[in-house]
């Protein structure tokens, strides 16, 4: 079976307060980075894995983002996913993305 | 001057140990997710700035980086900036993105 390539990023959902992302702004700030504001910070997970096709590949990365990688009662994910390079049946090399 | 909208994603350089990245490797795989490997967990970040152009917003978010989004002695990162929506003065559309 061919590998894939994901890139995972999970968010807080807007409504949900970010207190890292409000120590990084009040961060930037003090060193003078003034124009900065909206900042929330998330996670981004890089994972590789073994799927029969691109939708096999988004359903298995859905199910491990609602199972491990994401809290959907609070955060919410987007992904990316691209077929590995080197494997035996490459097909092109499409790369999709979710949006928010 | 124009708004810029930036995300930054921050990981661990490739040669050192991810212990959160191994965690979740692990915890996929007791999931039933034996074809997962390669994981790497890092951070995102999303954040606004006010900037004159464009080569202007790289620079601040390039020394945003060094100086606390990132520890360029472990860390890589790569960013996306790209002209916010509903300023006065919109250009294009760009997207750009740092390879890695």
């Amino acid at each position: 079976m061919p590998r894939w390539q994901a890139g995972v990023t999970v968010m807080l959902k807007p409504v949900v307060n970010d207190p890292q992302g409000l120590a990084v702004e009040s961060g930037l700030r003090q060193l003078g980075y003034g124009g900065v504001s909206n900042v929330r910070v998330g996670k981004y997970i890089e994972l590789a894995l073994v799927a029969e096709d691109e939708a096999d590949a988004r359903t298995k990365i859905e199910e491990m983002c609602d199972k491990l990688l994401a809290n959907p009662v609070i955060e919410d994910y987007a992904y990316v996913v691209d077929e590995a390079y080197g494997d035996t049946d490459a097909e092109d090399d499409e790369l999709d993305s979710e949006a928010w």
